[in-house]
């Protein structure tokens, strides 16, 4: 790499990197280093970085260098331009939309939605919140249930969730879970691959035909219009079902219930889908917004994140995420649930597609698709086709003699896509994308082939046969689904909820272990392109060869860059690609005669995610100790390796470690766990720290997911969506994600040709969110391995900088052996809360105040703040934090001095709104200008026409709450708007 | 119409209207009326109300009914599709460049900026009036000139207003004005019809050869490089024009300027260009940003708006439109100069392409496209080739023998378009966007024609050959043009500056005469693509046939909806709609040989171009008065017909005058006139209460220029683009606006086939800016008749439900017969000023107060406010306003009543920032409460989920200054960042 090719005018490089050469020329002084490179030597074990040698640790990479944003383009819509766009009525839980354009243009194009983080600070994230109580809310009213969850990851997934939420439940009634016969095949598929991790006996059903079965089981799953399209009155097995205590679980289509008696009126216990369907493009399979909503009583048993209304201090409704305790990065191996990244920005599509058309308007879409299927019936029935079902809503199957083929061919001409089953059966699905028009050129296509000409016409049936089930009840009657209805009156409300919250379109969210780097506009631009949004994910491979020569050429870039053999796109989350690793390990003892090994060694420093995959791929946690420097502690290791021989599966690692440190021994540490039989996991979370710096696969690891919504520039939309792809060494190769209807049959071994990924899918669609996967592999179009390097350095340097300046008023806790922390540093806030009384929470939410999203907060160590600026913060900014940081330290002297009383100082009482400056008395010891304008408004006097201090006055982001109560929230759960 | 069929579900048309039929109801209960038709059949005189018959006044329409979002977007695709995109080197003020994602997708793409209104209130346009500044500063920088405007329409049309300028400031010097002959042939002929307008003689010189010519002028145009390619020194030409007293104007290009001497250092007086290639999409030739800038003592001469620094009530700096007096909204019949639309969407994106390349970016890039053509200029006199001039920046002329089009089509088979010159010349002009790869294809190209095989090499050249003219004068010094170049910061330097401003997505925009409508996602989703906005204006016909079969049939649509026979979309800018308009009817009156026909009247209530068009035009205003009721006074109007006998021209009116009423005598108004051998012209502003409802062809105009960015939703982008059409009757069609250029040679005339514009072009590009049709052709597909017949009913019905709600405090100046108003109501505040002292202004920026734009101030008269609501807002909207407006006539009372002092009020006080309330002491004798949430602050105890007060002071708008010091900025005008 040299500094100018990274650096020359038009590079992304100068872009995408913040500190430009000036900026780093200073920091390194501050730092004591000569260069970039200097710094990383010192910083990186000499045993692990790579080096412009030959050989294992060469630099060499097969990721050509970066072009111009144009180049990239123009190259990213040849793919684009090799996918043949058919309309799809395959179905199978994936249905045309239309994405209302105020929507598309208001959320999806918008990095006020799509930059936002997680809504961990309720405080700064009351937009997005209350988007998710209107998805809770639209869930709940259309399934009939009490409390949804605030998105899954898809539809099979979330009956996965569901499957393990029974398991939970219900403490008797033996291993078995019964799956409906007509439930979609990849859900069959993924629910499989998690009862195999958990030893739970898996029991196919045709529930329609036989009832439900004799014999013990915990839960059982209901699809409900059934994947053939049949729709049927599933409350006699409901109640057959829950009567033995197992839960009812069925799996619903949100279109279908605005017309068909939701799950809840029908006695389910629990009820999952996918709200794709309401507004969200196809995108080859995803990412979509699942669900998982539950009865009364269900509610801590709940996967996934949960908002409910709680008040803040001022006593003001605000939102925030509730039951927060059941989620693994508290429960750590205790939890049994894995769901971090959930699918916000989807759900936040999916709701304002209901907000915007409403009840009658759902109802309009649900009815006009029930009519039209009808229509097509009566159309096919007059040609003298048979259906095999007389019940349906938007699905038929038809029967031909022999002709499926043909009938599919002919329908292909006229720009239709359906499914055939064996040689007979037409299986196609209709949607709110088909007009009348439509339905005359599908039937023109059947028409040919109507096995009967000239006989005399079946009888005309009209409706979809269901009039049983026929929907009573009223739902999405809170005012927020009729108030925005004019195109002019929802882009004023996504902009007042955008508004509310802080997104890096704001500043700086230094959240550790988090990287949130740009997401650029040129990485965003293909995926609104119909090219790879409007493919269904079932088309057949002739229609998807742009996708599949972009995946081929990502899979083999991600793998060189991990220096891997091999990488699996299907994971659609870290946690999904974290579980399909280990699953991977299993597999692979197990391959071996060794399925003895299931103790999985996880460091106290690791992430909280790692032992919760770890329970739920089948294996037992056991913690090895960090020394004094948060190292992992050899000596523990050694013990803990001997003490379980032949049992160690693997050991799980971060590296950088979640302490923020390159450890010196990561390669000591490998030879040893591979030395006695076992396997190495990397956690990717980390990769940031790694790009062209060093390789997992190099130098030790096994086996790693990655999480391209950190490294690799997937927004993190607020929430979601996330992709984790796995990386593996070729001996796990086999045991990788697969999916059966693979468009690609075998993926790149680098140096061994292709082969298939023979392991279970974790995801539903063969290769999980591919929409978004253009973004990465635009990001790594534009840099090139060079800029890679340069950006991996240049975090480094950020994050090394703002150690060095925050350790003028506050520790840091870890550090490398030359005093170098790698992409992220951790704040030991626990002296100075000792010394000031000011803890980690106040300091978190003082800095809303001075305009900052608070860094990771408590973890990896309680009392702590981990900070990672990224490598795309330029200098100002990280000074700007810095110094807000600093000043902050400074007020809590001020407490500790008795200037102000511990319980009334602008930081136990921050973050402060406008309303609370304006109204009411102020009785506070301190000023309203030191409580909204720390740090800024002493300049207030001074004059000049571009003066920081005023335009900081001018741009500041003010809260829209104040300080949220948490246990409120959790002991008076509201988790919807009012349902009257 | 039916109303289920404008209310249909997946109708638009509910999407555009904000009422729906329960709000609607409610409305016409409060007015008294049935139905929108019996509120329509009150309003509308029965004479011109268009009805079910037969005949000229059916509703019949040419224009289908209307479709959704989903077809009309993929009927516009087709257009896109039917267009060829090479890659253009034809040049000409016309250049490839790369509009960087960010600013595409964050201004381009993003309501904040698009949804703007003109900066007229300065307190909530801070964002973009600092974005100007940067503009007016880059253009200063670059062409060494002092003052530079907000942007102009193009560069040919600034060139016209330059020369109007030189005619305003030199007193003597006679009446010719001298043109370059290597001036773009399109600023020649807009030149031309400038010229013929007010009697100037325009006298072309080749400067550069023959130098300045003897004789009297009193300006003259350089352009600089040549449209040849040409560069030469023309400071002595400069010197000899100056040395005369004339005015010395450069046409310079902005690229060229970051490697030439400016045109400042080289002695001009004024520069005058395009700011397109910075980023601006060619867009079939618009829109673009032009400027006019000029030496100190020429800024009171300089047309166009100005930004300038000013500083608010506080002593904060604060940026306003500066020397305000000199546009014509103000002088009226004074002016001449007529530019109330600027390109301000697109003046903003250039500005933030120099922002984000800065000086060093800008010079690479202007330096590598000299190179490159250097390079390219090597290859082709290697291979044989002349080149026509020797010094050049980034034009060739390359002289074959006779085998200019044999490459033409060999370029064009490579991917590129050139411009030929007879059979000899090749024309091609290289941009940032051409590659080394590109030179190669297009020497190759070249190559097979070579004339000389096999010869000797020509000399080998390197650079332009203008050693003498290297800039050496460093430029955009200032922070702001090295602050955000990284992404990230530039993304949020752009949140930022939006943040300030208060758009159309924020709240009602409620001004009259400006319509302020919903610009929805969907119109504007076509400008983005390359189909439409990657075309040159010159491209050749058989590569724009989508382009113009979109353009004949738009033309048809308006024609038939405002009941004339034919349309020109030439005028990029209602002004420039209106002086085509007039110069037609002073050319049809010249073809009957009554050119003696000089005088035009203009009714006393008319908008204020009005008046300053009829000057340019050549024409001598003659105001009409108005009676008490604010119509034409009959009785005047007959006797200025007698006075002026056979001088009559034409009289200029607005329907529905700008007075806000539907005047029932306008078809004896336009009888009178048609009998006195007069023409009509009818204003086109207020077409948004006659759309299907009442045609002005139709009752008696002869011609209207209408307002797409106020009927036809292009949005107003802070201040344009815009496009105004001129449609006129069959009679005029031979005059209206051609262009020597026009791919399209016919234009549609109803009922009569095609016949060609022969007028001269007012705007640079054969179709004026073309690229935004696209939103208006949506629009109209979108809508169909009916909807628009509905949008009509539904804006009148607004202004009518506001009427009399604000009369309950309020008087409202003009009403119709039947006690109703026409699209939007003149409040009339003087009575209350004189009560209370509370000023028009005060009102206006206590609505900031409230979250609210002002309405028009003052206009049409004086000490009143013009709302009109548009069909687009809701009732929830609109009540609120309303309920803003009442609350501030409380205020008022507290005033009166002594409460509050005269002098220190919320009403004199406002606009209140955040900064007024949190720092200092707080001396106002009402609270920080009534100060920032007038209205809604007393609900904040309620703490109800839903509580719209608490959502309304958690949406508040914060102005970033207080009110705005107007003298001040006048006395002391900074037109630019500090320039050291």
């Amino acid at each position: 790499m040299t500094a100018s090719s990274a650096h020359a005018h038009d590079s992304f490089v100068r872009r995408h990197v913040g500190t430009d050469p000036d900026a780093q020329r200073h920091m390194l002084e501050v730092l004591g280093y000569e260069s970039l490179d200097a710094m990383l030597t010192a910083a990186v074990p000499s045993t692990i970085l790579l080096d412009q040698g030959a050989g294992p640790r060469s630099i060499e990479s097969v990721v050509p260098a970066g072009i111009t944003e144009t180049a990239a383009l123009d190259e990213l819509r040849t793919f684009a331009d090799r996918n043949t766009v058919h309309r799809s009525l395959i179905g199978l839980g994936y249905h045309g939309t239309h994405t209302p354009a105020v929507i598309q243009r208001n959320v999806l194009e918008n990095p006020a939605w799509y930059t936002a983080y997680t809504p961990y600070q309720p405080e700064i994230s009351q937009g997005r919140l209350e988007a998710l109580l209107t998805f809770q809310t639209m869930i709940c009213d259309l399934t009939g249930m009490d409390i949804s969850n605030a998105s899954t990851l898809d539809e099979a997934t979330s009956a996965a969730e569901a499957m393990l939420l029974a398991r939970r439940s219900v403490k008797r009634n033996g291993n078995v879970f019964l799956v409906d016969a007509d439930t979609l095949p990849a859900t069959k598929t993924v629910l499989q691959g998690r009862a195999d991790g958990l030893g739970i006996e898996l029991r196919e059903v045709d529930f329609a035909v036989d009832g439900a079965p004799e014999g013990e089981y915990f839960g059982a799953l209901i699809q409900y219009p059934g994947a053939s399209g049949r729709v049927w009155d599933p409350r006699d097995v409901i109640a057959e079902i829950t009567s033995t205590k197992a839960l009812a679980i069925v799996s619903a289509d949100l279109l279908a219930l605005t017309m068909l008696a939701s799950p809840g009126s029908l006695g389910a216990d629990v009820t999952v889908g996918t709200s794709q369907r309401f507004g969200i493009p196809l995108g080859f399979g995803g990412p979509h917004a699942g669900f998982v909503a539950v009865r009364k009583g269900l509610e801590r048993q709940l996967p996934g994140r949960l908002v409910g209304v709680s008040k803040d201090v001022d006593g003001h409704p605000a939102y925030r995420l509730s039951l927060q305790t059941r989620e693994q990065h508290i429960r750590r191996e205790k939890a049994t649930s894995a769901i971090t990244t959930a699918q916000v920005l989807l759900a936040v599509m999916a709701a304002m597609y209901a907000v915007y058309h409403g009840p009658e308007g759902l109802t309009r879409i649900g009815r006009t698709v029930a009519d039209r299927t009808a229509s097509l019936a009566d159309l096919l029935r007059r040609s003298g086709f048979e259906l095999v079902g007389e019940s349906f809503f938007d699905t038929l199957e038809v029967r031909t003699t022999g002709q499926a083929t043909e009938i599919c061919a002919s329908l292909r001409d006229a720009g239709f896509l359906v499914r055939t089953v064996g040689d007979d059966l037409v299986h196609l699905s209709l949607d709110e994308t088909i007009t009348a028009a439509d339905l005359e050129k599908i039937a023109a296509a059947f028409a040919p082939h109507a096995p009967t000409p000239g006989q005399e016409l079946a009888e005309v049936g009209s409706g979809g046969g269901w009039d049983s089930l026929v929907r009573e009840d009223p739902f999405l009657q809170h005012p927020v689904f009729s108030s925005f209805r004019s195109e002019t009156a929802m882009m004023r409300y996504l902009r007042r909820l955008a508004d509310r919250d802080f997104a890096l379109d704001r500043g700086m969210i230094p959240l550790g272990s988090c990287t949130m780097k740009l997401n650029s506009a040129t990485e965003m631009a293909g995926i609104t392109w119909a090219g790879f949004n409007a493919v269904h994910p079932l088309a057949p491979r002739e229609d998807v060869r742009g996708y599949l020569e972009m995946i081929t050429q990502l899979e083999t870039w991600l793998a060189d860059l991990t220096g891997y053999d091999t990488v699996s796109l299907q994971p659609n989350a870290g946690s999904q690609g974290e579980f399909a690793g280990l699953l991977a390990i299993r597999a692979y003892h197990a391959s071996r005669g060794e399925s003895g090994r299931e103790v999985c060694l996880v460091p106290s420093s690791a992430h909280g995610t790692n032992a919760a995959s770890a329970v739920i791929a089948g294996l037992r946690v056991v913690v090895v100790a960090s020394d004094s420097r948060g190292n992992i502690d050899l000596d523990d290791l050694k013990q803990k390796i001997k003490d379980h021989g032949d049992e160690l599966a693997a050991i799980m690692i971060t590296y950088p470690s979640t302490h923020g440190v390159y450890e010196e021994e990561v390669r000591t540490v490998c030879e040893l766990v591979h030395d006695a039989g076992g396997q190495v996991y990397v956690d990717g979370a980390n990769l940031n720290a790694l790009l062209q710096v060093a390789r997992p696969g190099e130098f030790g690891g096994d086996v790693s997911h990655l999480n391209l919504h950190k490294t690799f520039c997937i927004p993190h939309g607020g929430g979601g969506p996330g992709v984790g792809p796995v990386a593996a060494k070729s001996h796990l190769a086999p045991f990788l994600p697969g999916h059966p209807e693979m468009q690609q049959e075998e993926h790149p071994v680098i140096g061994q040709g292709s082969r298939p990924h023979g392991g279970p899918p974790v995801s539903q669609a063969p290769y999980g969110s591919a929409s978004i996967l253009p973004i990465t592999w635009t990001y790594i179009r534009l840099m090139g391995p060079d800029g890679l390097r340069h950006a991996t350095g240049a975090a480094v340097l950020a994050a090394n900088y703002m150690a060095r300046r925050l350790s003028e008023s506050f520790e840091i806790l870890y550090t490398g052996d030359n005093d170098l922390v790698a992409h992220e540093c951790i704040v030991d806030l626990r002296p100075f809360t000792d010394r000031t009384g000011i803890t980690v929470d106040d300091v978190a939410k003082r800095l809303i105040d001075y305009g900052f999203h608070a860094p990771t907060m408590s973890f990896p160590v309680a009392g702590t703040l981990m900070v990672e600026p990224t490598e795309s913060e330029d200098l100002a900014e990280i000074d700007r934090f810095v110094d807000a940081m600093l000043m902050i330290a400074k007020e809590a002297e001020e407490v500790v001095a008795g200037t102000w009383p511990a319980d009334d100082n602008p930081l136990v009482n921050s973050p402060h709104t406008a309303a609370s400056i304006a109204t009411g008395e102020w009785t506070h010891p301190y000023s309203r200008e030191v409580a909204v304008y720390p740090g800024s408004w002493t300049a207030l006097e001074d004059d000049s026409v571009h003066d920081s201090a005023q335009m900081r006055i001018q741009s500041k982001y003010w809260p829209p709450v104040r300080r949220v109560e948490q246990a409120f929230g959790d002991r008076n759960l509201v988790p919807t708007w009012p349902r009257d």
